[in-house]
């Protein structure tokens, strides 16, 4: 059935196993998945690597890193240092890309935190820039030396805000501040919407191809890449929230499987799977009401458990930049 | 269908909106409409008059009020100053019939502002009670007359915060403060789960019952009520979330209304409706997904939103105890 | 007695009236003071006209408009509108004589919230941007006219943070952002530190000079004005903080009056006339406290207080460019 | 001189240097020092032991260890856990003496966070049962086996808001609340202020004679101790501000220093000692200037500083209370 497709979700992840489900090969599209049995840490690796790959993905060529850590929005001591450490090596494998393409041993990162601070769900970028230990007014001052160092990257950080609170876009502010500050790197913190509800606050994906127009909580509107800022992009996501519509679709194809499994519903799911397209798009349609627009899914403990993902993150980019942690 | 019965509500309007559409008459309860073209407010009266419309309902005997203002999650300057006045009206009646009761001209009230501060949707109570005149302390010291008042109200309160935050039952912490404190009658905000996202933030339920076991978006334990604290319990709820299960309920209830509508899905429909009671509820049971338990449907602004309507609760009872108003 | 010199000050009114005390005019710098007896405010206008005059002040050529109301922290209704129109005004003849110099009937103008949002007494300017109505993005989709105006002023704002947090100077954000998105006007809002306590969070300070190095609560290393940003800045500040070490000046200033007040003390206070300068030197040395640096002196309900200001300043701002009013 | 007497300190140990420094010996007071070198931590016991000696003090008989640690409003990434321990241990002395008292091996103690969770200063005690990991409920619920142990503390927590909020004093709140949940002991912590501002954020005092009338920031009515409450109080507090009187008094004693110190103001010094107490009394009163009523001097970081010393006391009651630690 075609209802996964009209299913919005920002993690090329969940776009792949679309496909999967349907046992639909995707040409240009390849995927790796590995599992750790001790940290109990899976990374998925979707490259997209042909423009055709990238069209049926709905998602631009690139490497797209996806780690899901079921215990991540638990509380912790030290806010799962573990899973920092791992996050870091994800990033730190495209920062080495991104260096040994530009031919550099040290990397100046400017990371920007998208979204609304004032909105729960969307907050993820802010809160992971207040516990960043930027540095890069210091090593300017006082030189990497100053700090014992033969070699450091530089952290720079921005929260630009949303544009119903700037009357700018968020493109327009980072751009500018790219051009005065001449970063090497852009790493852009979002929060996203997932498909399923069993990967909010447990899942990070880390992508080389920037923040793609309409994705996250907030929908930006214009890309943030490197062709919109002129630096690569590195973009990090966790899923925060699901569209309440999506509820509506996963309970179709809950019907549809029903239909089909279940001996005495079995002859309906037969008249389902008879419909043409055209009349189970009509029955989609009804199914979803209007006043679901706007709204979306959490779990209840979405205050805490942001606080909690967002230090796990900041923690992420200190042990890559900051040369030292700090809480 | 009954699928309707397994859904939660805490508004005694939704409960009885499920017998309307089944146009059962309920035995005990009496409904009244009151729609203010003006102000745009509906104000809906559910009497529960016998203990067996207590138990059609399973809510308890009583008045519920119900006040629904389309636009109260807006923004408004004075915090939509003209619905604060209807339900200063609507907890006024309550009050005067206690008055009456016992004999009273002036009244002291214990507010209680139920609920967890740090998770937004259920942070009601506290907001509310964060933004109270509270004048109880003033009068005690230096008497009404100081006031200039030779008639006043008193007002106290209290955010007696959620058991795993405090380790103690908030009927206990309740129950303590008013016997050491003796107010004439106690009331309690709290922060409701409804049953159609339309409902959200919208709609404002007072009742003489006070809160019923299970109730609200933090499902209290033991009831605040007469029996148990040994005055009487007004209890105002405001639903800010609805059950992500509820979603799903939903939207069987449209399939089965697409079907008997749809001409070419009829014949679906007619296969449903000779299912027998067992069958329906297989499917129920298969079409909710285990991990939307714990899950809550939002609006995104919800942040925003609690601030705006906890704003215009505070200003009725500041209006109809404090005498005066601040911010 | 030269005391007074040596404590800061970021209003040009409180430098101005250092002089005024030892009875020195100064040359270059005149001074017009306006109070209205109906709504209690009182406005001062400093006009530093020469370079002299900005040395003997400190403190740039230009306008310095300072609006005093006592009632300014006090809680209120609708935050003091009266107050909001009286700075929408002085705010309003800085804009007018920047609308005539370039020959424009509309000005799109960027407010910079300056500040650290984590540290209350330093927050005024992110507070303030957080209540804004900006609408630049609005006027650049829809145009003025579907807003039904056929002149509109625009409004952008941004937050830039500061170093601590950024890794950047806020003149590096700022000029970049100003350089992508052309505003006409930046208005940059601060808290500052003031001399004397009366003064806190009752005064404000509009100035077309921009913002000096070395001003603020935060202490800015750059200054934000025409020459480093090309647009001409406005500067509204409001006074926060006293520097605890003022508070040792005052007392000695107090005194000085004491002894040569008081028969009995008079001695005392003619022997300390005769002193040197350097005497007196090192007696203020030694009566500070070296523990006092990096202290403020600030009322114990800034939280609150902080909130009712930035609300009162943000409204003059929608009054002034948003052509309408929120909450 | 007698100036030091007027200024106001909540510590007992500042209490006792006050006459220190005018080496007078009390009577009914013993002080004892140790100084760990390796932890840097300075724990002071101060015993008042007649009512003599309470007399003199000013505060009533009991013990009181003041634990003083110069990093302890440093960020750090454990909250300074070593510090927690410490803490921990002094609380530990005072509960083994009422276990010992009452013959009781395990206790159910009720943590009582005084103080205005919207005033910044004075929200230590909020802050720090936001981080408590309270079991009293666990415990009731399921008992102390479930939890594997053989023996339990068991913690309960209240946050009874301040009287402007509440229109009920503390004390009638925190007496309700224990005669319905029956603890063992009541512990309430309390910001405090201080005289000295090298001691703001960075000593804790622990005292089993509960909490004075007129102390803390919040300077509470009523004392809260077993007279009134019935059950032994232990009070946990720490200085967050200092008055801003107190710094007049200060420059005023440095003033005394200074001028018997140095060679050219010794003539001065001289005259100053003539003067009789009632010349030096009216010295002081005018130099006290009467804005600094209500104004409190603290470090500019003092939200940050704040949320650092609350998690390090939370820490310590979770060690000793709750047998586990959480974030």
């Amino acid at each position: 059935m075609t209802v996964k497709q009209n299913v919005r979700t920002d993690l090329a992840l969940e776009e792949k196993e679309k496909f999967d489900s349907d046992q639909v090969e995707v040409k240009g599209v390849v995927l790796e998945e590995n599992y750790n049995e001790k940290t109990e840490i899976r990374i998925t690796r979707v490259e997209i690597e042909t423009e055709k790959g990238a069209k049926s993905m709905g998602k631009p060529v690139g490497t797209y890193l996806t780690l899901e850590a079921g215990n991540m929005p638990e509380p912790d001591e030290d806010y799962h240092r573990e899973i920092s450490k791992e996050i870091a090596k994800c990033i730190g494998e495209l920062i080495d890309k991104i260096k040994a393409e530009e031919g550099k041993s040290e990397i100046a990162a400017l990371i920007v935190g998208l979204g609304n601070r004032k909105v729960t769900p969307d907050a993820l970028g802010p809160f992971v820039v207040d516990n960043l230990s930027v540095n890069r007014h210091i090593i300017k001052e006082y030189g990497k030396y100053a700090m014992n160092l033969s070699s450091a990257n530089s952290l720079s950080a921005l929260v630009p805000g949303v544009m119903g609170q700037t009357g700018m876009e968020t493109l327009e502010i980072v751009r500018g501040v790219v051009e005065e500050t001449h970063p090497d790197v852009v790493i852009a913190i979002d929060a996203l919407a997932a498909r399923n509800s069993r990967r909010l606050n447990r899942t990070v994906q880390i992508t080389d191809t920037g923040i793609s127009p309409g994705s996250g909580v907030g929908n930006h509107r214009n890309g943030l890449n490197i062709e919109s800022l002129g630096v690569p992009v590195i973009a990090i996501g966790i899923p925060t929230v699901v569209d309440a519509v999506t509820i509506v679709n996963d309970t179709m194809e809950n019907l549809v499987h029903a239909l089909e499994g279940s001996k005495t519903l079995k002859s309906m799911g037969s008249i389902l799977k008879s419909y043409t397209n055209t009349e189970k798009q009509e029955l989609i349609r009804e199914l979803i009401a209007p006043h679901l627009n706007g709204l979306f899914v959490t779990p209840k403990d979405i205050d805490e458990t942001m606080k909690q993902v967002s230090y796990t993150l900041s923690e992420s980019l200190n042990l890559l930049f900051a040369n030292e942690t700090r809480i």
